[in-house]
């Protein structure tokens, strides 16, 4: 096998053209095929350090096929040019989970199926915000997920303007009848502090209740971002059962900042709001599953996933076809090298996850009885950029931060790629269903600066992706998977 | 008047707080109205050196008042808040000129009048483009100004993309009743080269009659910027006599992308292109001119311009609100400060830069017995950002080369506000109609990251502007022209 490994050696010291490594690869795939490239000893001991040892070369061996190449890239640009954005109920969630499961079928992974999940299925229709006093604009708006409609000749109402909670409640009975913007700006991101986003959020979800509990017809947000080019964010909002429901939009930053400005100097801002969004009767959708079974322990279940499902502007690339992409990928770049872990690989593809978790309730409903075999869930839901490593999240502490100090001893393993960091926190929202039953929840993390400029937005397209970046969240997802997957003892313990 | 200058020193190391600063500088004014503050000895020879000693006080002074405080960022927010953008023949256009010449009056400005222009008068309407096939989806796009309309039910039919002009002169018979897409994409800026703009808006302006001499139906680009969220950028076009005008549009970016990748692969877009574009009959408009009446030599004229109106999207923030409130401030600057220099700065605010032109041509036309008296005209538009400097154009290159050294003479006094560069190149659209008269032109240039990410878009609104920088600009471009229009000798003599 030395002429093999020198070829890799090759590619990962990038000494062939782009042309020669596809070459090289399938040569190396043809010479080395059934028998895995890269056997490991393995023993039914471990600790950490003896564990890097052991896999350096298997890992090494994962990360140079996904680099010199896979299908993520291809997959991930199908599902963005030809099928598009893909929101619960949509026809292009049904293609695309038709499309999945032809995709895993034909690269032969085992198991491949949907199960059934009913969800929301919530229509935008058309929708507009003219600014009528004190001149006439149309702002740049989305309505948010789940927003009741409007009259069809919309609403009429002058804008109070609260840039917080404590400005609403020192309005109080001055918000009876208004149009209410909550023009709550986001912290721009910082690689200490991350994105604003976590905090700047909460009036999208509990903006229209909170207007609504004061007697204001409808609210407003300044879209969660702290970039834009007149660029409206759409998500979720949450109506809550005691006060009316009442319509709700988010308008482009520069927009909340016009309608401040206005307004700061005392003059009236009349707006005139239409919306046509409603909510139709649950649809039939579906997650999709696909395995590489375990070698040895099948029945002990690695999770591996990303939401299928996106809002209806833009492609869904970044949020989160491309965490899809990957997922499926990886147990392609195993199944490749001929790498069978001792425990399963599953890839599940979620729908649902922006306008309900229906999907990954349903999963957890439905594998209550296997959910103790469930030794990790992965979900990749931040985009695609440099990899930046893992956040565990997990019920039980000592397996938390065990789980995570054994991932700190592997990831110099990864130290190619990039310099990975394991941090305790959020997972991901699909898998975070699994934390009751004490799975161990990771989420893969990446660079994040740029993530939330396209958050939500018609923006979020795939050429906002780079293909060596995909690459390398190739490589390091696959290889933690099949760490985890392959290692004796299950992580955590 | 030493402790006048002193509490000008304490201004310009920053130890009041701004509010004090603003008490001081009324303080200031009172005591020594109506003597100019910083007298300059003056004699009738000149070299740069000792020009840069002779005006250093009132340069200073000039700085000092400038980042002080000054009215350009309340006109530059009354303009785009109140009155918004402002094509040719547009009300809003109207509006623009009475809020110029009124705010000019009452801030004491001498022959103040607006000379009659009458301008193009295009109106964009509704505009929508559709893919068909192979999936449906609304582009995100703007009509090119000057546009044609499509018939009311759109053009419906396949693209063809070409990149330059090499793929289009290739494409040949294949072109014909097809929409042509021109996929080009513009340099992102870097500090040596600049943008990419320059090349790159060539398909705006001829792409449509290329299009229509090859017997295609419609013309498509390429949105011309290196950033975008799904943004399209409008612009003019020019129709070529000899051919059919045929309705041309801007996609965005990622939109241009989509269609190229689908092609690429062989499969056919199809596209319907809706636009109500049209030209109506020449509406009247104006120039609108204030002026800081010269000392001894009030019949030379040094002209300080931005232009008023802008595309009718956004609020014209940058392109070119911000060079109008420069040009404006100027000479309010100079007023208070009771600086009024031998020579008469004419503020020129221009209609009709966007879309012919029609405003510099004019006044070229209607001042044509005074252009000899024209010392200098200089044109701020291209965004407001830290201040980077002029270029300097004249037909006659020994005056260009006279002017350029003397301006680099006196740079130095400006170090305070930035390390300012002189070059020789294009200084502005409007002014550029004064070349044939010898004057010596002066673009004021400010750092360009950015500019083009919002030019001609519905995101080129003030929150994009930074006070502080817009204050230095008006520091850096009044200190010059006091500079200009003070001096013993015509620059560039």
């Amino acid at each position: 096998m030395s002429n093999v490994h020198a070829n890799i050696e090759r590619f990962a010291r990038g000494h062939f053209r782009i042309g020669e490594m596809f070459k090289s690869v399938s040569r190396v795939l043809i010479l080395v095929s059934p028998i895995a490239v890269f056997a490991d000893t393995k023993s039914e001991t471990q600790s950490s350090a003896n564990l890097a040892d052991r896999y350096r070369n298997s890992v090494n061996g994962i990360i140079d096929s996904a680099l010199a190449g896979n299908d993520a890239y291809q997959n991930l640009e199908y599902l963005c040019t030809r099928i598009g954005h893909r929101l619960s109920g949509s026809t292009q969630l049904d293609q695309a989970i038709n499309w999945a499961m032809d995709t895993m079928k034909n690269a032969g992974q085992e198991n491949v199926h949907r199960e059934k999940v009913m969800v929301p299925h919530w229509v935008r229709g058309k929708e507009s915000i003219t600014m009528l006093e004190p001149r006439r604009e149309e702002l740049a708006m989305m309505g948010l997920g789940g927003s009741v409609g409007t009259p069809h000749e919309g609403i009429i109402a002058p804008v109070i303007v609260v840039h917080d909670e404590d400005e609403f409640t020192a309005a109080g009975d001055a918000l009876k009848g208004k149009i209410v913007l909550f023009d709550n700006a986001m912290h721009p991101y910082d690689p200490e502090h991350g994105s604003g986003y976590g905090t700047a959020v909460r009036f999208r979800t509990k903006g229209a209740s909170l207007a609504a509990s004061h007697g204001a017809v409808a609210s407003l947000i300044r879209s969660v971002t702290a970039r834009s080019l007149r660029s409206p964010h759409t998500g979720a909002l949450r109506y809550e059962k005691d006060f009316p429901q009442i319509p709700s939009a988010a308008v482009s930053v520069e927009d909340a900042e016009l309608i401040s400005r206005i307004s700061a100097r005392g003059t009236p801002v009349v707006l005139n709001l239409k919306m046509e969004g409603k909510s139709l009767e649950e649809a039939e959708s579906a997650n999709t599953i696909g395995e590489l079974r375990g070698s040895t322990n099948p029945e002990e279940i690695v999770v591996v996933s990303g939401h299928l499902d996106s809002w209806d502007v833009g492609q869904g690339a970044l949020d989160d076809g491309g965490g899809c992409a990957i997922a499926m990928e990886s147990i392609n770049v195993l199944r490749k090298l001929n790498l069978r872990p001792r425990r399963t690989i599953r890839v599940v593809l979620w729908t649902n996850e922006e306008n309900g978790l229906a999907g990954a309730k349903a999963y957890a409903k439905d594998h209550a009885d296997e959910m103790r075999n469930h030794v990790t869930a992965v979900e990749s839901d931040g985009g695609v950029f440099k990899p930046a490593g893992f956040s565990v999240e997990c019920k039980d502490e000592k397996r938390q931060a065990a789980g995570a100090e054994t991932l700190k001893q592997l990831m110099p393993l990864l130290s190619r790629v990039g310099a990975m960091k394991i941090d305790m926190g959020h997972s991901g929202a699909d898998v975070g269903v699994m934390s009751d039953a004490g799975v161990v929840l990771l989420g893969h993390n990446v660079e994040g600066a740029t993530y939330f400029d396209y958050h939500h937005t018609q923006a979020d397209t795939i050429d906002k992706i780079n293909p060596d970046e995909l690459n390398q969240n190739v490589a390091v997802l696959t290889a933690v998977l099949y760490l985890i997957a392959d290692m004796p003892e299950r992580i955590g313990s």
